[in-house]
């Protein structure tokens, strides 16, 4: 017999996780939709012309391809040297910004110029299964295009923090950077430009494998060791300032003009949040480097300090949508890491009880009339109840156990006689009390 | 440029269409779960030797499988004579059914014994497209394992009507025949058992081509004309009738004791059913035949007096789970053809006015405090008002267009002197109407 598994690094939610998952998605896009974030959904498969080059090469390496079939395939498979290329013209998503960069492309005109979505869907990723990494997960994503002021960094910031608050998360803080700020860091540094990315990758480590680490991995990598403690001075020499203090410093260290643009946008989205949850959250953080080269302004990256590791990030991208439309349409996007906050909330025990099935069971005895106890099941549900019938003949204690075995908290227990007289008795799983109530009582007490 | 559309036979959902989705499957969901179905969701990538075989032949050409990678890709290309089947393990979801018989399968020891399930997730088919046939869309299936009462068929046919009746459809009935009554019919009229499926391919047409197009269809597929005739006597005469006439007619032109027993199985379900939704739209319907091969019991299906063609469909099945357990599970289950539903209540106008973006829109002068606007957002949020920020300095007028454009009934317009008194005149943009308010004017005016 062939396995009943899913396949592998790919789950099945049960009930009860989809029932967590499901809350969590909930808070998420109850607090978006606050903001005024639109829902926007998009296949599951792309065209691999707009997936391919968009992740660099490790990502194109990952993608799930989808086979050609019929025709298309028996001619793709009589060609010499035939491979990848050849047999699939479809992928599978692998994440959420390129589509939407895609769709605002396609239907610029009949979307709002300034275009605020969430968007919460599973991504697929051929990687190595490991804990907490999967092939199959979620994003949720809020993203806005169209704009380039500041205002859309404070929603999107305020808007995540409110979310984690929501869910529970309380010692969280928001690293902020700058790609200009960042890039000239390795400026003034006197390191190369060309050396720029590589040097990124070393500083981002810095929380990770502190500043010896960093400083042999930027040696490592070709970088002067002057120049190497320059830039370890700029980004891990601000530790006791606070964010008006390491702007100063940033000011002093970093005289090029745009340089001091970016602190000033900085210094911008620090006072325009001040009345947010976002407000005392904000931590210019030198060394945050974030991996994606889209970025193009500020970033951010949340920083839980119960947990290690981030729970999402974001930041502004520019140039990405330009890619899709060939016309310049700025955004700015924060991806929150649902599959990890999930599992931390779930190792936290961090969710509330969660009324999964129905609240109450109506168990029957041999000489019930059926249809009588369909028809009351029916008027309850009407009203709101969720009922649940146990829909074949046992041993009361077999129907009981059954109701406690799905967490339904009453039982209903109807023979021949409640049905003739309409008064039944409603007993409390938890407590075994016992209380016998007409229709009218039954629908008040479990609404 | 690449073509940014999404692939052949595949749709983004705008937020427009993504909150009317929403609406439909959220009263499907609140419906099935006063009746106790749980959720659940399954990966949508499955081994293909769960899938292949399931469908007919059919089935299996249009399922879309994901391309090997990797060592993998290249040993099998590697391969003289390569087909399909050496270049993908893994397919795309193609109902739901298979993938609850799998889960009832693995983890049948850690769910309810009698497991209610609803599931309302995407499959995938590559089928031609055409109006109203895509290659991916949504399904929403409840089914309920591990019992043969008939209570079972009553749950799932009524919560199916009070779904429909909840989407505002009134129109519509529910065909109801059982698979037995069609074995003993075909058997009655002395066709052999070998032609039983050709035959019911012929009877289920009797609406779209009446009596004399189904007579010709049966000669044409190898059936007497005189058993066609007889045939056809017991599936189409009883127009006139009602159930409990139809009941008697097929006791005395169904003698054989099997028979009997469905048709007692068809009465039970009707007596049950006669207190809720289902009682007066069951209908039986002995030229019910619907395609699938692997029912076993009672089988229904939903039918607009409205709308031409059916709106969902079902029936019990309970030899489907064994393929998985080797262990006979009995199921019952019905399936809702939502992109149908939607498209029906698209054309019908049945949607309420779906609230979908902010219920505020601030807009602000050039000289306007802008962090007090955003303390104003954030305080108004957190008491769970949707408020959108114009996010760009703007004519006023250029401002309230978008509010228009996007359905935002109000609009705040806060310059310097409201933030220094903290008075907001509030506009209802419909009708141009504008009142001044402090904050907790506001908060309970747009509540």
């Amino acid at each position: 017999m062939a396995s009943t598994k899913p396949p592998s690094g790919m789950r099945d939610y049960l009930p009860d996780a989809v029932t967590k998952r499901r809350y969590v998605m909930g808070k998420i896009e109850t607090t978006y939709r606050r903001y005024g974030f639109l829902p926007l959904e998009t296949p599951t498969m792309e065209n691999l012309s707009t997936l391919l080059g968009k992740y660099g090469e490790e990502g194109d390496q990952l993608l799930y391809r989808v086979l050609h079939r019929g025709e298309k395939l028996s001619r793709a498979l009589t060609q010499p040297g035939v491979g990848q290329s050849d047999l699939a013209e479809l992928g599978l998503r692998y994440d959420l910004t390129v589509p939407l960069a895609r769709v605002v492309a396609q239907y610029g005109n009949s979307l709002p110029r300034i275009f605020k979505r969430f968007q919460i869907q599973p991504v697929w990723r051929a990687d190595r299964p490991a804990k907490g990494r999967f092939r199959e997960f979620y994003q949720c994503d809020v993203d806005i295009t169209g704009t380039t002021s500041p205002i859309a960094e404070v929603e999107v910031v305020s808007a995540t923090c409110d979310v984690l608050t929501e869910l529970g998360f309380r010692n969280f803080s928001i690293a902020l950077n700058h790609r200009v700020i960042l890039r000239s860091m390795i400026e003034a540094a006197g390191i190369d430009a060309a050396l720029e990315g590589t040097a990124l990758v070393a500083i981002d480590k810095l929380d990770k494998i502190g500043v010896d680490g960093v400083r042999d991995e930027l040696t490592q990598r070709s970088i002067a060791e002057a120049a190497a403690d320059q830039l370890l001075t700029m980004t891990a020499g601000a530790d006791t300032l606070d964010n008006a203090g390491r702007i100063e410093q940033l000011r002093e260290q970093l005289p090029m003009p745009e340089a001091q643009d970016a602190l000033n946008d900085i210094a911008t989205l620090l006072e325009l949040t001040a009345d947010t949850a976002a407000g005392t959250r904000l931590c210019l953080s030198p060394a945050l480097a974030r991996g994606l080269s889209y970025y193009t302004g500020p970033i951010f990256e949340v920083i839980s300090d119960d947990f290690s590791g981030s729970l999402g990030g974001g930041g502004r991208y520019d140039n990405l949508v330009g890619m899709f439309s060939g016309k310049q349409v700025p955004a700015i996007g924060f991806s929150l890491g649902l599959e990890r906050i999930l599992m931390l909330m779930e190792e936290a025990a961090m969710f509330p009880d969660l009324q999964m099935g129905a609240k109450v069971m109506i168990c029957t005895l041999a000489d019930t009339p059926l249809t009588s106890v369909v028809g009351l099941a029916n008027r309850l549900r009407q009203a709101g109840i969720m009922v649940e019938i146990y829909p074949e003949q046992a041993r009361l204690g077999r129907q009981l156990q059954a109701a406690d075995a799905m967490h339904i908290p009453y039982a209903l227990i109807v023979g021949p006689d409640e049905v003739s007289q309409q008064q039944y008795p409603l007993k409390d799983l938890a407590s075994g009390e016992q209380q016998t109530l007409d229709e009218a009582g039954l629908i008040t007490a479990l609404n």
